[in-house]
C-alpha cells in the first residue's frame, strides 16, 4: 500500500474519481445504520430476559434483612444489592449507595448537588466566580454536556495509552483552587478503549488539589466489560490508594447494569467514603424516599454474586467480538498503510475510536451520513463538541449485527478514504 | 361529655390522677405501632403483586410505536404510560412526561433546575438576593425539606376547608418578586384531607405574578386516592384554567403511582405546557438518558386505562376505609365535647390531621412516644418543623391493621387527654 501523502496529484486525482464512483454505487444502495451510540444489540437484551421472571406474584419479596423491597425504606438501596454492586465495584458494602437506573443521573446530581449545596461543607460552586474540570479527551460527551450545561469551563487533557497526561493533571488540579474536578472512564474507556496503568492511578491518588473539593469523577462504566477472556485489563482500586494516599475523600466511583441487564431498567450505584456518603444522603434524603428496590431486588437475586455477573458477562462478550473484530478487519485490511487514519484495538467496553487525518473527521462523518450510515458527530468526544485536530471519530460496534458492522464499516472506510484525498488534494 | 376548659382545678387533678394510672397500664403492655408515614399497608401491597407477572421472559417488550423498552430512548416515557397517566391527570399526553419511581424526585429536580439554571431563561434562583415560597400550612413535610435545604425562605399560608387563604396568596404572589412558588396538594391535601374549591383554582389560575418565573407545584398526590365511591370530590383542571386565564405556563402538575402499585417501584409524571417541557428537556436529557421504560411498560399492560386504575383504587379504598373509619371512631367518642381538640374526616388520601388545644402536640407525641405509638413528629406539618400553635399533628392510619389502629387511636386519644389537662393545669 503506498501511503496517500505519498502520491503525486495525479494519482491522487485518479484515486478520487474511483472512490467517487464507488460512493455512488453505494449511494444508490441506500441504507440505514446507526453507529451512533453504544446500545447493545437485540441479542444482548435477549440474554437478560430470564431475569424478567426472577420475581413474579409469588415471589418473597423481602429482602435477606426482613425489609419489604415493595414498600418506602432503605434509601441507600437493599443490603443484597449494594453487597453485589460492592462486590462488582471491588469496595466494601458500606461505602455503596445503589441508586435508580442511571449512573449518568448520579453523575449529573452529584455536580448539581456541588453547585447548589458544594461538597462536605464548602461554597457552593454556582456562588464561585470560576469552576473549572479537566476533561480526558477523546472523551464521553454526555460527561461534557453535564458541565457545559452549568457553565463550569471544561480544558482539554490529552488521554494517552494508559491514562490522561498526569503531568498536566497535577499540574492543574496542585496548582490552581478553580479546579474541582475530573472525568474518568478509568478501564475500557469512551471511546478510545484504553485502561489506566497502575501508576496513573496511583498519581490520581496521590494528587495534592488546591481545591478541597476537587474530587475524580471515577466513571467505571464498563468494568466488567472485557471482550475477551483470557487478555483482559484491570484497574487498581482507586477507592483504596486514595485512602492510603491521604486523601479518602476524593474520589466518587460510578457503575451501572445499564450494559449487563437493561439499559434504562437496570440499577447504577456510587461508590464512596463515609464522609461523602453522609454529604450526600442529605441531599439524597430529601430528593427521593428511596429508589426502586423491586429491581434492585430483580438484580441481586438474578445475578447472585460476581461469579454471577461475571458468566453473564462472557456471553455479552461472545456476542460482541464478532462486531469488534469485522471492524478491525476491514479497518486493518483496507487503511494499514495509507497513513490516513489510526484505530484502537480495545480489549473490552464499548468503542473503537478513529483518528483520521487532521480536518478529516467532520467531512468523514457527513459523508458517512449521506449514504446512510449515522456516526457519533465529529467532535461529539471533546468538550463542546469541538475537536481542535478535527480528527477524532467513535465507532460503536454493539447495536448492528456483524453483518452489518462489515456493510457500515466498509463504508466508513471508503468515506475516509475519499474525505483524505480530498483533504490532500486541498479541496 | 364537659369540656376540660369548664372543669374545675380540683375536677381537673382527680381527671389527671385517674389518666395517668391509665397510662400506667398502657406502659406496662408495651406497644410498637408506627402512624408517622404514609405507608400503604400489606394487604394493599398484595393488590398489586399481579403486576409482577405481566412482564416475563416471554414478554413482547416493544411498545405499541414498536420501540424496544429495553433499549435506551423514550427519555419522556412510552406512549401508552404518558398516555395512562394523562388520563389520570385529565391531561393531554404530549404535557406529560412520564419519569422514574418518584414524583418527589421530579419536584426536587424542578427546584434544583431552577436554582442553577432558572426557568425558561430566567435568572437561576442561586443568583438571586432572595427567593421565597409559599407554604399552605398544614403540608407535606417534604416540600418544605426540599425548600430548606436550598434555603428558599418558606412563608405560612393558612389552608382552610376550602383550599389556602387566596386573599393572602395573591397579596404575596401578585405584590413580590421573591415569591416564586408555591405548594400545592389539591385533592385530598397532605394531611387535612381537603379539596381545593372551583373557585380556589380560578383564583390560582388568574394570577397576576409579580415574579415571571413564579411556578405553582401542583403535586396531585391523591388524584383519585378515594375512599368512598358515592362521595367523592372532584377538583377543577389547573392546566386548562391556567390556558384559560392566559398563564399558560404558571403550573407543574405532578403525580405517581406510588400509591396505586408500589411505593418505590412505581411510576411518576410531570404535566406541563409545551413551553415548560422544552424547558425540562433542556435539562433532563442531559442529566438522564432515559427513565424505566419496562416498568412503565408493566404499568401500562397493567392498568390499560382509567377504567382499570379506579377499579384497582376501589380496592385499595376497600382496605382503608376500615382504618380511617376506626381512627375516626374513637376519636369522636372519646372527645367528642371536651373541647381539647379537632379533627378532619377525609373522603380520600392518606392522612387525618388533628389540632389539639395549643401548646399541646408536642407534649401528646411525646406521650404516645413513650408508650410505643410514633406519630409524625409534632411541627413537621409546618416549614422549618415549626408549628407557631404546636397544635397540628398528622395521623397516618394506613400502614397498621384496623385493630392495631384502633389500639394505637385509643393511646393517642389518653395522650391527648392527658396532656391537655396537663396544659389546663399550667403544667
Amino acid at each position: 500500500m503506498k501511503a496517500y501523502k505519498d502520491m503525486s496529484r495525479e494519482e491522487l486525482l485518479a484515486l478520487k474519481r474511483s472512490l467517487e464512483e464507488e460512493f455512488e454505487t453505494a449511494e444508490k444502495k441506500g441504507m440505514s445504520l446507526n453507529m451512533a451510540r453504544g446500545n447493545p444489540g437485540v441479542s444482548q437484551l435477549a440474554l437478560s430476559m430470564p431475569m424478567l421472571d426472577v420475581i413474579n406474584s409469588s415471589s418473597d419479596m423481602n429482602t435477606l434483612l426482613g425489609n419489604d423491597t415493595r414498600n418506602y425504606g432503605d434509601w441507600d438501596g437493599i443490603g443484597e444489592c449494594r453487597w453485589l454492586l460492592a462486590n462488582m465495584m471491588n469496595v466494601k458494602k458500606d461505602n455503596v449507595i445503589v441508586c435508580g437506573n442511571s449512573s449518568l443521573n448520579i453523575m449529573f446530581d452529584t455536580v448539581s448537588r456541588s453547585m447548589t449545596l458544594g461538597v462536605n461543607g464548602s461554597t457552593p460552586w454556582s456562588k464561585l466566580d470560576q469552576v473549572k474540570f479537566l476533561c480526558p479527551v477523546p472523551g464521553y460527551d454526555r460527561h461534557f454536556k453535564i458541565l457545559e450545561l452549568f457553565g463550569i469551563e471544561m480544558i482539554n487533557i490529552p488521554l494517552r495509552e494508559d491514562g490522561p497526561d498526569m503531568d498536566l493533571v497535577e499540574r492543574h488540579v496542585n496548582h490552581d483552587a478553580a479546579v474541582k474536578g475530573i472525568w474518568c472512564v478509568p478501564k475500557y474507556s469512551n471511546p478510545t478503549g484504553i485502561s489506566y496503568s497502575d501508576e496513573v492511578v496511583r498519581r490520581f491518588a496521590n494528587l495534592k488539589p488546591k481545591a478541597e473539593d476537587f474530587r475524580i469523577f471515577w466513571d467505571n462504566a464498563y468494568g466488567i466489560h472485557h471482550l475477551y477472556e483470557e487478555d483482559q485489563d484491570e484497574i487498581l482500586n482507586i477507592l483504596e490508594e486514595c485512602e492510603k494516599a491521604g486523601n479518602p475523600d476524593m474520589v466518587y466511583i460510578f457503575t451501572s447494569t445499564s450494559k449487563i441487564s437493561f439499559p434504562g431498567s437496570g440499577v447504577s450505584a456510587v461508590a464512596t467514603s463515609f464522609k461523602n456518603i453522609e454529604d450526600i444522603k442529605k441531599q439524597m434524603t430529601t430528593q427521593i424516599i428511596g429508589h426502586d428496590k423491586i429491581n434492585q431486588l430483580r438484580h441481586a437475586r438474578f445475578f447472585q454474586n460476581t461469579d454471577g455477573l461475571n458468566a453473564h458477562m462472557k456471553k455479552h462478550a461472545a456476542l460482541l467480538r464478532p462486531k469488534f473484530e469485522a471492524v478491525l478487519h476491514i479497518l486493518d485490511s483496507e487503511l494499514t498503510g495509507l497513513e490516513i487514519g489510526s484505530w484502537t484495538r480495545p480489549k473490552g467496553g464499548y468503542f473503537i475510536s478513529f483518528n483520521a487525518m487532521p480536518g478529516c473527521a467532520k467531512s468523514i462523518v457527513a459523508k458517512c451520513k449521506s449514504l446512510g450510515v449515522t456516526l457519533t458527530g465529529a467532535g461529539a468526544t471533546f468538550p463542546y463538541g469541538i475537536d481542535p485536530e478535527d480528527s477524532n471519530i467513535r465507532i460503536a460496534p454493539t447495536f448492528p449485527t456483524p453483518e452489518e458492522m462489515k456493510e457500515a464499516t466498509t463504508i466508513f472506510v471508503l468515506c475516509v478514504k475519499l474525505a483524505s484525498v480530498e483533504k490532500l488534494l486541498g479541496e
